[in-house]
């Protein structure tokens, strides 16, 4: 998917809202944990229900791989019945040196249809750029994480340096601000987005500065503790240039079997709230 | 497997070679590449001409993944194939927020029974623990890279700062030396292991300065430049300490019928001149 298809699909729904699916075997309605296709079933249920509300999925890998061939075969027909229109994300973050990291994408973007792959940053240019090189396809790199854990090294200061840069030198900045100018100029607001967590709310103003035109994804909010109001207040741009990614508060809303019809309530609470901030 | 049998079975084969199963159905001999599972056979023949030779076997996720289905499975039963006594590393370079990380082991260790995956540190504490909580099983997690992106990020100077530590400030330490650092606070020398690129041999020295007592695993050696020697004056601890990565070198290193007899040649090469190292 473009950007310019993305922000057409933002304007019509009136929604930057992300469901994530994160379908855990262990969480889902009882009624459904006997079915023998338990986890596309619900996914599938979820998809009908919230697909008018949201402009894209996100499948977290890690819940389909732990259920090992059986779950990598539900993750794949998921992809495929997500509708046309929605920005399909394998949230897998990925990265490894280049021929590596060229597998994964190919995995990603097309064995799997995925438009887009979260990855981690860590091992550098030659890990993240392999994901650029596919048409019309994203990375989405890992900048500032929601986690307690993102205060270990993401939270670092990094001292000053040269580095290859028009600017002869950067003092004092935090790691992932480094992380998020090096990687922008590998890449364009074309085929590159970043994960911002939603619970640093007050530092997306001054990630603003470092990178105003491309979108972010910001998970987190929802259980995690972030707020939509103050994440779009400081986050959104003039091509919205925001995925808010919401996973357990909607497809966990209820443990019964009115899942679907709880989950669609929620997505609508969502979509309602960034109607009012598009406007 | 623990570490004592890991060590039992380095003494045993005077070896720490750990033989990288990188198989990418392109590279593969021409007479194999139309078999109906020429994966899982490469796989075999590889294993069955080195299995005396090596101690470790490392299963490059991507090349599988990007097989889709087909390749989880020809994954699942290469797993199922090596033998009792070795070490199964699944170099996946996962990680991620907590309970996505817990998933993500158990996919590795129990789903598939590999002793050990590598794990990305960016996202911090919570995004490695999970790893480091199942019996037996290993983490081992990315320190230095060999590739030239290792610079962007993995080298940086990390300022002076206070942190959860006995000393009050650390300065000017490269961020990779802050995650060998902080890491191993994390777990401990029977159930984590640090990537650490075999191209930067000279490191090494400063490395077993801040991790004496772990095992490494290094890759590099072979196509991507390091030198066995240098890694293994270097890298040696008392109980070894080390395991050593060769992929490529080993499993193309013929493109013919006879890429078993000719990846079981230079694996011998490899583990003499270790029993060399370990005398």
């Amino acid at each position: 998917m473009t950007r310019k298809q993305l922000i057409e699909q933002i304007k019509l729904k009136k929604s930057y809202l992300c469901v994530g699916l994160d379908t855990d075997i262990n969480k889902i309605p009882n009624h459904l944990k006997t079915h023998p296709d338990a986890v596309f079933e619900f996914n599938k249920q979820i998809i009908d229900a919230t697909k008018d509300l949201c402009v894209a999925y996100k499948i977290n890998t890690a819940f389909y791989e732990a259920l090992g061939l059986k779950g990598w075969d539900a993750m794949e027909r998921t992809v495929n019945y997500i509708p046309k229109g929605q920005f399909i994300i394998a949230d897998a973050k990925r990265g490894d040196i280049g021929n590596t990291s060229t597998q994964y994408a190919k995995a990603f973007f097309e064995t799997l249809h995925f438009d887009a792959i979260t990855v981690a940053p860590y091992m550098g240019e030659d890990s993240v750029k392999p994901f650029l090189q596919f048409e019309n396809k994203w990375a989405i790199v890992l900048g500032l994480t929601s986690n307690t854990g993102s205060e270990d090294f993401e939270q670092l200061k990094v001292a000053a340096q040269t580095i290859h840069s028009t600017e002869s030198s950067i003092k004092d900045e935090f790691l992932y601000e480094m992380v998020l100018k090096k990687t922008s100029w590998w890449g364009n607001i074309n085929n590159l987005m970043f994960v911002i967590g939603a619970t640093k709310a007050a530092d997306l103003e001054a990630i603003r500065k470092i990178i105003p035109d491309h979108f972010l994804l910001v998970p987190g909010v929802g259980f995690q503790g972030g707020s939509l109001k103050e994440v779009s207040k400081y986050g959104l741009n003039r091509d919205c240039g925001l995925l808010v990614n919401a996973s357990r508060a909607i497809i966990y809303a209820s443990e019964d079997a009115d899942f679907a019809a709880e989950a669609r309530a929620i997505a609508q609470q969502y979509q309602s709230e960034m109607a009012g901030y598009l406007a």
